[in-house]
C-alpha cells in the first residue's frame, strides 16, 4: 500500500479535472497545469501583501492607533474578497459590453463540467484560478486608502467607503482596460495596475487626506511642519520586505501563464526597479535632508516596485532601473510637497502610489515603442477623472450620514481606546510623542 | 559555455531521477515534475504556519512570557520533524494493516532506484515530498496544546509531553483515515485535517488547560473574569496573516496533486471561508460587546480557516462562506463560554482549533451529499475519546514524575526569567498589567 | 468573451517564448515551464532571507541601533542587486577563462531571439531566471558582515565596504567554483554555498569584527564578559524562521531544475539538519549553561542549515541530521570561544556562517563518497585566505580614507540617532541596560 493520504475521489468526480485519471496525460495537460500551479502561487504572494500593508502601515503610525490599523487591515481583506465574489468579478469582466459599465450577474459560478473549467481560459488556468488571482487585488486599492487617512478616520466610517468602493469603483474602472473595455480597445497598456490599482487606491487616499484634513498638531502657524514619527521601524521594514516579496506575485501572476520568457522577464524588470528605487531615494533624500532617512528608502523602494507595474512586461531591464530610480526620486519629492500643501499622508501612499502610479503608467509610453505616451496619459487622466469624483462623492455621503473623523479627544486619547477599548501593546510604557 | 552553476552530476547519478538527462522527457514526466514542485511548494508553506503560530501565541500572551513561547514554538518544530522521522510516519502509514494501529520501521528509507522514488505515489510526487509533507504536519498539532497552556507550564514538562504526543498519538489516530484505516473504510472524510490535526492537537490542549488551572488571578471571586491582555498585537496580526498563507499549503497541498480543477477550488473555497470567518466573528463580537475587537477577528479568520478544512475539497464555494461565516460565530461564542466554565486559555486555542474543527468535520456531512453525517460525528467522537484519555494519561504521568505548573512566584515573575533567565524585550520599561 | 485580463501580445512578440502561442507544445516545453517556474519561487523564497537576516540582525542587537541595522540591510539587497547586474554577474559566470578571473563584459545581456532565452540554460530555465536567482544570493555575503559589525561602524564606510566586497570579491572567488574554474576542475564541492557564500561572508566579518573591536564595556578587565542583550526576540525569532524558509529556495533553487528527485531529496536533508542543528545547541547549551537558552537554538537552527548547505545533495537524510547536530554543537562552542578571544560578533554571524560554513564543507568529504575530504579542505583553504587578504585590504582601505567606527559619544547614544536622527521606537520609553 502507498504511504500517502489516500486521494480523495470525490475532488476529481465533482470537478471532473481529471489530467490524471484519465490515462495518460498528454503535453497540453502538463502546460496547462504548470501555467495554473504558477497563478496560484501569485494569488498566495498577492494576499501576503495585505501583511506588508498592515505591518508597513502600523509601523509608521502611533502606538496609539495600532489596534485600529490592523483591524482595517485584516476586515478590509475580508470585505474585499467578499464583495469581490458578490458582485465585483462580474463587473470587471462583464463579457461583450459597451465598454464602459457592465455586469453579468451576481455570485461566481464555474463552467459546468470539465471541459468548461479546462478550457475556460485558453488553456492557461481554470475559471476559479482566474477569480482567486483577480480577488486578492481587489482589497488592495482600499487598503491603500487606510494608510493616508490614518489616526483620524472613524472606523465605521472607513469600512463603508472602503466597501463601496471595492466593490463598485474599482471593478468599474477594472473593466475599461483589463475587462477588455474602451481603453483596451484605444491600445492603453497597464500590465499590472500601475494605474488600475495603486492609482484607482492613490485618488481615494488623496480625496481622503485632504476632505479629513490634517492630523492635530501636524501643521503649526507659520508653515510649520511637526513630524509624528512612526513607532516602530521594525514592522514598517516588515512591511516593505513583504510587499516587495508580494509583487513578484503581483506582477509575476500578471503574465497570466508561467510563460518562462515572460515570468523571468518581469521578475528582473520588477528586482532592478525596486532597488533602483532604493537607490534614488537615498540619494535624494540624503542630499535634500544631510541624513540617511530609513523611511524614504523604504518608501523608495515600493515608488520603484509601483513605477514598473504598468509596464514590467514591455520595458528592458535596463529601462527599468532608470524607471526605478526616478521613481525613488519622485517620491522624496513629492512627500515634501504634499507637507508643503499640508495634505496630511502618515504613510505617504499618495506619493507612493499615486504619483509613482502614475509615473509608471507615462512611463510606458516614454521606454515602450509599442504604446503611445498621450494614449497614456489619456487612461490617466479618465481613471483620475472617474475615480476623484466617485471618491468625493462617496466620502462626501459618508460624512454627511455618518460623520468621517473622531472627536480630538478620541484623536489625542487614541483610537485603539477610543474605537476599541484596547491596547495594542499592554504593558509597555508608552508615552506621547511631543 | 553556459553561464549557471555547473551542474552537479552526482545529484542525478545518486538519486537516478534523470528525467530531463534521458533524452526527451515525455507529458508524463512534465506532470510528475508539477505534481511534486506543488507538493514542495505546499510542504515549504505549511513549514511558515509554525512562524504564525509562534507570532500569534507571543502577541496574545504577557511580554514576560514571550522567550518562553517562542523557545517552545522553534523546539516544538524540530522535535515534531525528527520524531516523525524516527517512528511517526511509518506509524501513520504503516501500509498494510488492522486499521487501528501499525508500524512499518524506525527510519525513513527511500524505494531503491529511480522507479521506487519515482513512482512512489502514482506519478504524483517522490517518496521524499511524501514524507518532508507530512512532516510539516505533525508539529502542528503539539503547537495547537502550546498556546492553551501559556504562561503556566514548565518548560520540560510541556516538552517531554510534546513529544510523546506527536511521536505517538498523532501519528496513530492519523493512520485512521489517511494512513486508510478503519475510519477511511467508513468513509469518514476529512481532508485536510479539521480532525486529524487541529482537533486532535485541541483535546490535548482542552485537558493542558484543565488539569493546569487558569493563570493567577483570571478567574476572581463571584464569577468574576479579568482579562490578562496580549502584550503585542502587531505580533498577533502578523501570526494570523501567515496562518492564512500557509494555509493554501495545508489544504491547497492536501490535494496530493497539482490538478488545476482542485488546488483552484480548495484555493477558492479557503479564502472564503477565512473571509466569512472574518464577518462572522465582527458581527458576533460586536454586537455582543458593544465594541469592534480585534482578537475576535483574528480568531474569526483560523476558525474560518480550520471549519472549511475537513470539506475544502467537496463543499462549494457559496457554502465555504457559510462555513466560514457559522465559524466565526462559533468562536466568539466558545470563547465567552470557556471562559464561564473557567477554562483558560489565553490564546483562544481550544475554540479556534477544537470546537471549530468539530464543527467543520460535521459541516462535511451536511454541505456534501458525498458523506453522512453520522460517520462524520462518528469520527468526531473516535478521535475525542482516544486523544481525551491520551492527553490526559500523558499530562497526568508528566505531572506525577516532574510535575506540570511552574511556582507562583515564577509565574508573577514571569516564565522568560524564571525558566531561562532572559528578557524578550532588553530595554524597554515593561509593566505588569493590574 | 474569456473572463481575464486581456493577454499582453507585446510581452509575447517582445520576447518571442511563444511556448503557448504557437500551436501545441511539446513535453519539453512543459517541462522547460516547470523547471523555470521553480527557478523563479526559488528566487523569490531566497529574497525573502533578507527580511530574515534584517529582523534577526535587528532582534539580537540593542534598540538604540535598530534603524541604523533596518537602514543597512534594505541597502544591501538593492547595492547587491544593482552592482551583480553591472559587473557581478560577469565576473562569477564569465564563461571560458584562466579558472581564476575572467569578465564577460558589463551589464546583462540576455540572448537573442527564442532560441537563445530558451535554449540557453539546457532546457530548465531562462537566461533572466538565472540572473535573477543568482543576484539574489549576491547581496547575502554582505549582509552576513552587518550582523558582526553591527552597533558601532560608521553607516557610510559599511556601505562603501559591502559595495566592493559583493561587487567584486564575491563573484571573483564564485567563479573558481560556480563558474567553472580551478575548484571546479579539482571536484571540489560545494551545492550551495557552505563555503562560497556563507564563509565567503563570514571571513568578512571576522575581519570585520577583529578590526573594529569590540563594543565598548562588552569585555571588562580580568576576562570580564558583559553580555549586551538583543532587545526583541519576537524579531529574532521572525528572522530564524524566514531563513529556514527561504533555505528551501536555497538549497531547493540550487538543484537547478524541479527534478523530482533532487529537489525533494534537498528539502528532506535541508529540514533534518535544521532541526537536528536546533537540538545539538540546545543540548549542548543546556548543559553548559544550565538553562534553555533561545537565542542559542535559533543559532543551532541556522547553523544546521550553513552545515547542510555545501552538502545537501550528496549526503543521506539519515546523516543531514547528523551534520546538522554537529553544526548545533560547533555553533554555541565557537560563539564561546569568539568571547574568549574577545571578537565581538554581537548576533553570532561569524559562528553561524564562518565557522558551520567551514564544517559544512568538509562535511561533504566526509559523508560523501564521491568527494575528497583534502580537496574540501583545499577549498575552504583558498576561499580563506582570498576572502581574509581582500576584506582586510579594503577594511583597511576604508579606515585609512574615511574612518570605521563611530565616536564613542554616538555609539553610547546610539547609531539611530546619531546617524540618521531617526528613532526606531519612538513614544517607548526605553532604557540602556546596563
Amino acid at each position: 500500500m502507498m504511504k500517502t493520504k489516500t486521494l480523495s475521489g470525490i475532488l476529481f468526480l465533482m470537478l471532473g479535472s481529471t489530467l490524471l485519471a484519465n490515462g495518460e496525460p498528454t503535453a497540453a495537460d502538463a502546460m496547462f497545469t504548470v501555467n495554473n500551479t504558477w497563478m496560484l502561487v501569485s494569488a498566495f504572494l498577492v494576499f501576503i501583501m495585505h501583511l506588508g500593508f498592515a505591518t508597513l502601515e502600523s509601523g509608521l503610525t502611533q502606538a496609539k492607533n495600532t489596534v485600529n490599523i490592523l483591524f482595517k487591515n485584516v476586515s478590509i481583506i475580508a470585505i474585499g474578497i467578499l464583495t469581490y465574489t458578490l458582485c465585483g468579478f462580474n463587473l470587471m469582466y462583464p463579457g461583450d459590453f459597451n465598454g464602459y459599465f457592465g455586469f453579468s450577474g451576481f455570485g461566481i459560478s464555474a463552467p459546468a463540467g470539465v471541459a468548461g473549467l479546462i478550457e475556460y481560459a485558453n488553456g492557461a488556468y481554470t475559471y476559479f484560478t482566474d477569480f482567486i488571482f483577480q480577488a486578492m487585488f481587489a482589497a488592495t486599492a482600499a487598503t491603500i486608502v487606510s494608510g493616508a487617512v490614518a489616526e483620524r478616520i472613524k472606523l465605521s466610517s472607513f469600512l463603508i467607503f472602503s466597501t463601496i468602493y471595492v466593490a463598485f469603483v474599482y471593478p468599474i474602472v477594472g473593466s475599461w482596460t483589463w475587462g477588455a473595455g474602451w481603453l483596451a480597445d484605444k491600445n492603453f497598456h497597464d500590465f499590472a495596475g500601475s494605474t488600475l490599482v495603486h492609482s484607482v487606491g492613490g485618488w481615494a487616499a488623496l480625496i481622503g487626506a485632504y476632505t479629513l484634513g490634517p492630523r492635530l498638531g501636524k501643521y503649526g502657524k507659520n508653515g510649520n511642519i511637526k513630524p509624528i514619527l512612526g513607532h516602530n521601524m521594525p514592522l514598517a521594514a516588515i512591511g516593505v520586505f513583504l510587499l516587495w516579496f508580494g509583487w513578484y506575485g503581483f506582477n509575476g501572476g500578471s503574465v497570466l501563464s508561467a510563460d518562462p520568457g515572460g515570468v523571468s522577464l518581469v521578475f528582473v524588470t520588477t528586482t532592478l526597479a525596486a532597488a533602483a528605487g532604493v537607490i534614488g531615494a537615498m540619494v535624494t533624500s540624503w542630499y535634500i535632508s544631510k541624513k540617511p532617512d530609513l523611511s524614504m528608502i523604504l518608501n523608495g523602494s515600493l515608488a520603484g516596485l509601483v513605477g514598473i507595474t504598468a509596464g514590467a512586461d514591455v520595458i528592458s531591464p535596463m529601462n527599468s532601473g532608470i524607471v526605478g530610480f526616478i521613481a525613488g526620486i519622485i517620491v522624496v519629492l513629492s512627500v515634501i510637497q504634499l507637507d508643503k500643501l499640508k495634505i496630511d499622508d502618515p504613510v505617504g501612499a499618495i506619493s507612493v502610489h499615486l504619483v509613482c502610479g502614475i509615473w509608471g503608467t507615462l512611463a510606458v509610453g516614454i521606454f515602450s515603442s509599442e504604446y503611445n505616451l498621450g494614449i497614456q496619459a489619456l487612461g490617466v487622466l479618465a481613471y483620475g477623472i472617474f475615480c476623484l469624483i466617485s471618491a468625493l462623492a462617496i466620502f462626501q455621503a459618508v460624512k454627511a450620514f455618518m460623520g468621517l473623523r473622531v472627536s480630538e479627544e478620541e484623536e489625542i486619547l487614541g483610537l485603539d481606546i477610543g474605537e476599541h477599548d484596547m491596547e495594542s501593546y499592554a504593558g509597555f510604557q508608552i508615552f506621547t510623542v511631543e
